[in-house]
C-alpha cells in the first residue's frame, strides 16, 4: 500500500520546496493549511495556485481563530509588522511576529489528521534561517514534538511510529532556494511577506521579505516576487 | 503579582474538580473550552453554569472543527457511541470514542494562550481511570508534552518554565468524586455523557456514564445526574 504523508503548507517558499521534494518520494500526499486569522491570509490563495502543479490527493484548510493570541504582529490588528533595511538588523531576538505555540498547534492538528488517515509521516518547512528567531523551528523542538506525538496517539503507543520530518532543518534560506530551483519550483507562486497587500503584493521590508531577497541574491537569480 | 493559570474545562466531572482545587490556590484563573464539533456539545452549556460558582477572570470557548477526524464516535455523525452494561466491559482497548490527538491539540492551544497572558501553569483533568484507554491521559504523555512545551515557546526557552499540571493523574474516578465532594463541588452542574440529549440528559449507558455511576456508588452517595 502507498505510504501516506501529511504536509503543512503555508504558501511560503519553505513548505513549497518541501512539497516539491516530497512529490518525488511516492507518498500519497495530504496537504494541510490554516486560516488562523493571520493578517497575511492572502497566502492561502497562493497555496491553492501552487498546489495545482503537484500530486496532492487532498488539501484541507482548517479555520482556527488564533487572534486569541493577540500579542503577535501576525494576528493582531494593533501590533505593526516591523520593517527592516536588511535581514541582519533583527539579530537573534524573538520578534513580535512570533505567534505563541503556532507550530505546536499546527503540528498537533497534523498529528490528529495523520492518525485519522493512517499516515506515518508529517512534513513541515522549518529551517535554519528561522531557528535563530523562533524556538519552534529548532531541531531540538522538532525531536521533542516527535517523542511526545508517539506517546500521545493510539498509533504511536501501538508501535506504528509517527515521524516528524523537517528536511530543511539544517538549511539556510539560500540553500533552500538553490534546492527548489533544481527541482523546478515556481517561486512566483509562493509568498513570504508578513504584510502583503490584498492582491498578494509583498511589502519588501519585513523580516520575511528581507530574508527572501537575500536568498535569491545569494543564488544570483532574480527574485520573482511582486513587490508593491 | 498574582500568578496566572490556564485551565482546560470540559463541563465534565474531572476538570470541574480540578477547578474547585485550583480555586483555593490563589491563582488568577483563565478557563478554556473547545467547541470542536463534538456531538455532546451540550457540555458547553453545563460549563457556563458551573463556572459561575468560581473565581474565573475569563472563560474563552475556541471554535475548532475536529470533525476532520471523522473516525471518532465523539465527532462523527456515523460512528455510534457504544453502550455498555458496566464499565468493566470495555477492557483496556482504545475505544472508538478516542479522538486522535485531542488532548495534544487542546494543550497546544492552552500553551499559546498561557504564553500570551504570561501564565506559568496549565491545569487539566486527566486521571487514572482514563489512562488505561486513552494514551493522551497518561503520566508519561503529560511529562513529554511539558518538555516539548518548554522548547516550543519563547517563555520556555527563556527559562520561565511552563508547568503542565494534572493533579488527578494518579486518582481513580471514585477518588476524584470523594475529593470533589469534600470541596463542595456541585456535580449536578457537570456532565460526563458521550451521548446526551439536547436537554443535557445523560444516556446512562456509554463508557463515561458507566464510570461516573461506579464512582458515585463507590462513595455511597446518590449520582445527581439526570438520566433520560
Amino acid at each position: 500500500m502507498q505510504k501516506k504523508a501529511v504536509i503543512l503548507v503555508s504558501g511560503g517558499l519553505d513548505s513549497s520546496t518541501v512539497l516539491a521534494m516530497l512529490d518525488k518520494k511516492g507518498y500519497e500526499i495530504h496537504a494541510l493549511s490554516f486560516n488562523y486569522s493571520q493578517n497575511n491570509v492572502v497566502e492561502l490563495k497562493k497555496i491553492k495556485e501552487f498546489l495545482k502543479g503537484y500530486n496532492v490527493v487532498q488539501h484541507k484548510i482548517i479555520n482556527f481563530d488564533l487572534s486569541l493570541f493577540s500579542t503577535s504582529a501576525l494576528t493582531s490588528k494593533q501590533t505593526k509588522v516591523p520593517k527592516y533595511k536588511n535581514s541582519k538588523e533583527v539579530g537573534n531576538a524573538v520578534p513580535v511576529t512570533y505567534v505563541p505555540a503556532r507550530n505546536t498547534i499546527f503540528l498537533s492538528v497534523a498529528l490528529g489528521y495523520a492518525e485519522t488517515i493512517g499516515a506515518s509521516d508529517i512534513f513541515l518547512g522549518t529551517h535554519a534561517s528561522d531557528s535563530a528567531n523562533y524556538p519552534d523551528c529548532r531541531p531540538e523542538y522538532i525531536k521533542s514534538f516527535e517523542s511526545m506525538a508517539n506517546l500521545a496517539t493510539k498509533q504511536g503507543v501501538e508501535g506504528n511510529k509517527i515521524n516528524i520530518n523537517a528536511p530543511l532543518i539544517d538549511m539556510s534560506k539560500s540553500e533552500i532556494v538553490k534546492k527548489g530551483l533544481k527541482l523546478g519550483v515556481d517561486y512566483s507562486k509562493t509568498i513570504s511577506c508578513y504584510d502583503p497587500t490584498d492582491e498578494a503584493d509583498s511589502c519588501g521590508e519585513c523580516l520575511a521579505c528581507r530574508i527572501r531577497q537575500d536568498a535569491f541574491a545569494a543564488n544570483n537569480v532574480p527574485d520573482p516576487t511582486t513587490y508593491k
